[in-house]
């Protein structure tokens, strides 16, 4: 793919003049449209070897551009604070609204191209092939939930490389750009070629190609780069959004018999308030230890509650932070999304909340709206949901390998129970908050529910990251079934 | 304040039981109404001794409350991160919105009281006069702008906190939480009574007064705070909002004939077109130079740009940004609030923005809205935006405390050159976006905004970051006038 990167192609000065400034005004015309639209946002990625011109390329797009509407971020070694959190954080961090252009340099590519990971050859590197296939899939990801990507390799030829380094270290206004880490990339040149060559191949798809430009000529990189760019802003303006199809149709492929997860739970299993106050105290002295233990701040914690209305999450969730010191956990209830949350794709929002190293989230309710009322009231496509179950998978592998530890809770009660639970709310004063008519309405849907939560608990229980089904008719079994499933867990984590 | 802390108070158990369940109720419920008023945020503040009980009083309230409407952040040292920003941005970073609780423990208290700077006495202690002052400035803002500050301070006698760290060390659960420093400071205790005595007494303020609880007794600790908070809450509650009194009034306070400073500028100053090329490459590259400078490392830039409508701001921030490395710069065009921004205290959408050391924002309008716009326009009351302008100073001082440079521009053209430049935009395709009809009615308003900015020049022109007017009736000379001053105040910084 690089060869035809390396025979020099080249714009003179006058032709650079009359197409730059046609170009610009059209460049700034539909900037200005793609923030009416509310489409996008457009991701540019400037990767490519060293000295090819990245950064430069970002100040002349913003130079042309309304730099208020772009976001130019460099991504290179993380940060303190980012090497806290999963690897996929800080580009879910600087993900640019609808509407907006961002311009990530080497974003994800930073690492496998890095030359300081000695890495040179593709052949047999099992964690590279691992690391491409999780970018496929993220990139996939972003593509589906309508960010429009643009991904330029900025190339040169070994010979253009060592010519632009010496022209950079020569003028004194540039040299600080030149650094010894170039020089050794220099020299890894002819052995790192092959390397590229599989990247490009391997992460080359047709929701996010490649374009490789030559970097040798800057008025040929700018003017190739605008245009394509200008090519994509057009062609994203021009197409059609996609149209909502409502759920619940005889298409959805939802396995029919597999209610019975959900039916054949004991619901009759309880405690007597005896067994329950000591359960209650052993789980919670476990729980506190587990999570104050020195190891632990190599790990995170991430809860995820989720369950039929009234089927007693809030109390679940009091016996959890109980135990746990206010000063490392946050409980996040998850409503409808803001404006700003919808203006990102649906994981952004959760990005946002995932703890640190040594931290603790509650989610109260979470992704997996998306597949449980989201696909119920038709709220998104048939598609948007059956893709979720992979993305959310895909999700929870990156927090996983990011140190925390996931675990997720279904809440299941009986329509009888529910009611009892309804009435009872509606009595007692300081828990009035708690009903509102939309309740009562999702009872009416109780069926539906049914067959999204097992289709859910069928895709998305991994290894990793399994259901725990949480028999709740009677409230002691449930927080002591909770308390001890996070505690098993935690202490198998910490083991490990 | 001290001694009424120090006399034994006891909560018996009985007693215990009987209010704490109708205290959590009360509590409960007024949670909710807060939730629901909109009203606040509320925010405690726990400080005091070490092992008072501080940590284990925020569980015990998160545990009586509804933990997803809490948020509890502990403040010690600074994270890297925190450390590259100004000390108050990790308050703000933490400041919860309007209707919830924030439960904040030490605060900005942290450093003054903590045993490990060796601080033992008051008296004499410039750096601890200057905080505390500080410290007073920023919670009159806070309750200025809604939020409810509630400060407890725990406390015990000498012998009393001897036994409570005795006790915490003997017990398996909680010895991880007595280290060598509260022993420590234990040591010191004699000696830091007076510090103690007087912090409290002056940052005891009508607005935000201490409350000092004895921390021996846990049920009598948690009964008095969570009284305290009770009271707190219902009277929040049953404030009436302050009315929003329209502004151009008689009663406003403007110096009637300072608009000279406005009305006196020299408009006529131009550059030829090979001056202004010849000054451009050059102040340009003085920036670059500047800005990429190593000891701009210890450093960041916070740019304000403000001015009448086609004052040339876009053109003037483009010749910067063209100077700029593009990683190292964030624009940022203020517009309307949205909800999330509306429901915090006005400066923290400005806070959310601010540089990391060696970082640079261009803030393309910016908190001078609310002693422009919002006077002019009548959104926000007289007071509001009359103690603007001390919060204002007050928050260009913390920042340049933190290493910002701060340079801010006024961009003046007449009345006649607006007209010329509204319609000429009108014409021209890709500038078609930059005219609306609020900018035709700004017009009308032209004695309105040169008042107010001469009063937003007079009252906070600070030696630490000074207002300069650019007469911007020929591009030319503004740009090169923006560029230059930048540059200068820049090499003023790292010179020093």
């Amino acid at each position: 793919m690089l060869e035809s990167a390396e025979i020099g192609h080249r714009v003179t000065k006058e032709v650079y003049a009359r197409e730059e400034r046609k170009l610009r005004a059209a460049l700034l015309n539909a900037q200005y449209d793609l923030s009416q639209s509310g489409r996008g946002p457009v991701l540019l990625i400037i990767s490519g070897v060293e000295a090819g011109g990245r950064g430069e390329t970002a100040n002349k797009l913003t130079e042309w551009m309304d730099p208020r509407h772009i976001r130019v971020v460099a991504f290179a070694e993380s940060t303190p604070e980012e090497s806290a959190h999963p690897e996929a954080w800080r580009y879910w961090h600087a993900l640019p609204p609808r509407g907006k252009l961002g311009v990530f340099l080497n974003a994800w590519y930073h690492e496998p191209v890095d030359p300081l990971n000695g890495r040179t050859q593709p052949s047999d590197d099992e964690p590279l092939h691992a690391r491409l296939e999780g970018i496929r899939d993220h990139e996939q990801m972003l593509t589906d939930e309508g960010v429009v990507l643009l991904k330029f390799w900025i190339h040169l030829s070994k010979s253009a490389q060592k010519e632009r380094l010496q022209e950079l270290d020569r003028n004194p206004r540039t040299s600080w750009r030149v650094t010894r880490t170039d020089w050794d990339a220099y020299r890894l040149y002819s052995k790192r070629h092959d390397l590229w060559e599989h990247l490009l191949r391997e992460t080359s798809t047709g929701y996010a190609p490649w374009y490789v430009v030559e970097g040798a000529d800057e008025r040929y990189r700018y003017l190739t780069i605008g245009k394509i760019l200008l090519g994509m802003l057009q062609a994203t303006l021009a197409k059609k959004p996609a149209a909502l199809t409502h759920a619940i149709t005889p298409t959805t492929p939802s396995v029919v018999d597999n209610v019975k997860l959900i039916r054949d739970l004991d619901l009759s299993q309880r405690l007597t308030s005896k067994e329950y106050e000591r359960a209650l105290e052993k789980q919670q002295s476990r729980l506190a230890r587990l999570t104050r233990h020195k190891r632990f701040a190599r790990h995170s914690l991430v809860l995820v509650f989720e369950g039929v209305d009234a089927g007693g999450k809030g109390g679940a969730v009091r016996r959890v932070t109980g135990a746990l010191d206010a000063r490392q956990y946050v409980t996040i209830p998850i409503a409808a999304p803001t404006d700003e949350e919808l203006a990102h794709p649906y994981l952004w929002r959760f990005w946002k909340n995932i703890p640190r190293l040594g931290g603790i989230t509650i989610f109260d309710r979470s992704w997996y709206g998306r597949v449980l009322v989201e696909r119920v009231e038709g709220y998104c496509s048939v598609s948007d949901w059956m893709r979720a179950y992979s993305e959310i998978n895909q999700f929870e592998e990156q927090l996983t390998e990011g140190g925390a530890v996931v675990v997720k809770f279904w809440l299941q009660i009986s329509l009888a129970e529910q009611l009892r639970r309804f009435k009872a709310r509606e009595h007692t004063p300081f828990k009035r908050f708690k009903i509102t008519s939309e309740d009562w309405r999702n009872r009416k849907r109780w069926d539906a529910y049914e067959r999204a939560v097992c289709d859910m608990v069928d895709r998305t229980s991994t290894e990793i990251a399994p259901w725990t089904l949480v028999e709740a008719e009677h409230k002691t079994f449930a927080r002591i079934k909770v308390l001890k499933t996070i505690a098993d867990r935690l202490k198998r984590a910490l083991n490990r």
